[in-house]
């Protein structure tokens, strides 16, 4: 969210010179994605994002992401390519970091959907799992199923009742309910697994693009449409449910790919597992991140509201297709 | 140098709407600038930068700005014009700031200034100084002279030698050499005041920008060059002053606009005071701004080393014509 390592003009032009993309004429820091440095760079042929991997990102995902993107991008889907040098090469090093530079794509992400914009949104994501059936490559889910109790273990029952009281035994009780019912026989696929309304270019009630695949990973397909369904359907503090935007998500989502009564069956549990996964990583983040560090600390209590909202109305997504 | 206040896409494609600018297509948080938040407005017409005033820049100074920029463009200098909507207005608010929408220019500021870039630098302001011969507004320099003084007593001794020790003794010295030796018999002028290589957007070896005129003022035109002479040919801890890089930008300004022996006597003074303004609003902002905080501490130390080498070397500028 921040400019973490300052890049001169000329290291960017420099770099450039690697790349048949034109000649650079205005660099700008952008505070965007996930904890990486991004910058905008726009040369006399084209517009690029230079994005510094910092920590978050492994640059031995990187190949999966670059593949992913690719075969999305080919599949006509809205996203942007990662960009190869004259070589033939996607990675570099910039100012001793691993770094990419990707296509950048018009559009705004929008704070407060409306319903067309939802709907656009589930198509994309629907037409995102069409194009994805015949991608083969696998990254695991490093904050899937599996990952949920170690991560409330390294949190810690004393600072996660520090957040609010009785947040670690409600969390375990969670992980228990979702280890017990988690709907393995579900289809797998390649997932973006982090659909926010940050994450989704529009113009207008189009979508002109998906970014921010940095979580993208193997998992049950259906996982996608309920972090998606959670991301989009609450007030941002998830206190208040609005159903025409879940409804709306959902819809897209079917009329594009359609949804069947198995995976309708499972999305209450797999829309409670998405929320005790944001949950617990934004849990942890607050709990090892000080109050005055430049990267600003999410509410895990939202996530903590869409979880009560889930488990209290697992009608939402009906019963049958 | 961060976005302190985060807009949503709807509430800038609602700004727009008061301007014949077009369609928001794109919208970036960037890193750049004083203590504004500023976003990368990309509409289906053209670019813009939106800013929104924090704390450093008081609305009551806009005016000034407005019409200075105004005037430079008339003049047909590149500096980027700040936008009226249909209504005539500059001044907006958004989020609750005042904002305003500025014209958006290319080019990229240097790191590591080519002596080329040097001299057109030094002939950009000389130009600029040019056009502004008949600026008539006024706007006090609330850091020049008179206010070094006060800005030594705000820092205190105790802080200022905890920086690097005997630092609040040279400090008060050469306020006293300042202020016994300014050349207040110079022309004054709207200045610049601040044209690091960091407000100076270059393509290649031409200037196609200056930017961030918010410390725009009235003072000794001349003070003008001292400031962009000090802030230019110096590595960037000051501890290496590079001759081709000074010399570039004195004969740049010349050549534009001419030097006079009486301009060129005083320049070594005005140096120093140009570095103990820096120095001095450096040791206020380390004193006052908390390691860990989002806004990153610049060294005071590296002007300290710049007015040791003004004050050791008082012949760099020549002493006629």
């Amino acid at each position: 969210m921040a400019v973490y390592t300052p890049v001169g003009a000329e290291a960017v032009a420099a770099l450039l010179l690697r790349y048949d993309v034109g000649e650079l004429i205005s660099l700008k820091g952008i505070a965007e994605g996930v904890e990486n440095t991004n910058f905008f760079v726009e040369t006399n042929q084209s517009k690029f994002i230079l994005t510094l991997y910092e920590k978050r990102v492994d640059p031995g995902d990187l190949p999966f992401f670059y593949a992913m993107l690719g075969h999305l991008h080919n599949a006509g889907c809205m996203v942007p390519r990662f960009i190869t040098d004259r070589q033939g090469e996607y990675l570099q090093q910039v100012c001793g970091r691993p770094a990419c530079l990707i296509e950048f794509l018009l559009g705004v992400s929008v704070s407060s959907p409306t319903t067309a914009q939802a709907a656009a949104t589930g198509a994309a994501l629907g037409d995102m799992h069409r194009a994805l059936q015949d991608f083969l490559p696998i990254r695991v889910n490093s904050l899937g199923l599996a990952a949920l109790r170690p991560l409330m273990q390294r949190c810690g029952a004393q600072d996660l009742d520090a957040i609010t009281p009785g947040l670690a035994r409600r969390i375990a009780a969670e992980c228990a309910f979702i280890e017990g019912h988690w709907p393995g026989h579900l289809p797998k696929s390649a997932i973006h697994a982090d659909l926010f309304p940050d994450n989704v270019l529009m113009r207008g009630d189009v979508v002109s693009g998906l970014i921010d695949f940095y979580f993208a990973c193997t998992d049950i397909r259906a996982y996608d449409l309920a972090v998606t369904h959670a991301a989009w359907s609450f007030s941002s503090d998830g206190s208040q449910y609005y159903p025409a935007l879940g409804d709306a998500i959902v819809a897209g989502y079917s009329n594009q790919f359609g949804l069947t009564a198995d995976v309708r069956r499972a999305m209450p549990t797999l829309a409670r597992a998405a929320c005790l996964r944001f949950l617990l990583t934004r849990c942890y983040d607050w709990i090892n991140t000080p109050p005055s560090a430049i990267v600003t600390r999410k509410d895990p209590i939202a996530f903590l509201n869409r979880l009560d909202y889930y488990t209290a109305n697992p009608d939402i997504f009906g019963q049958s297709e």
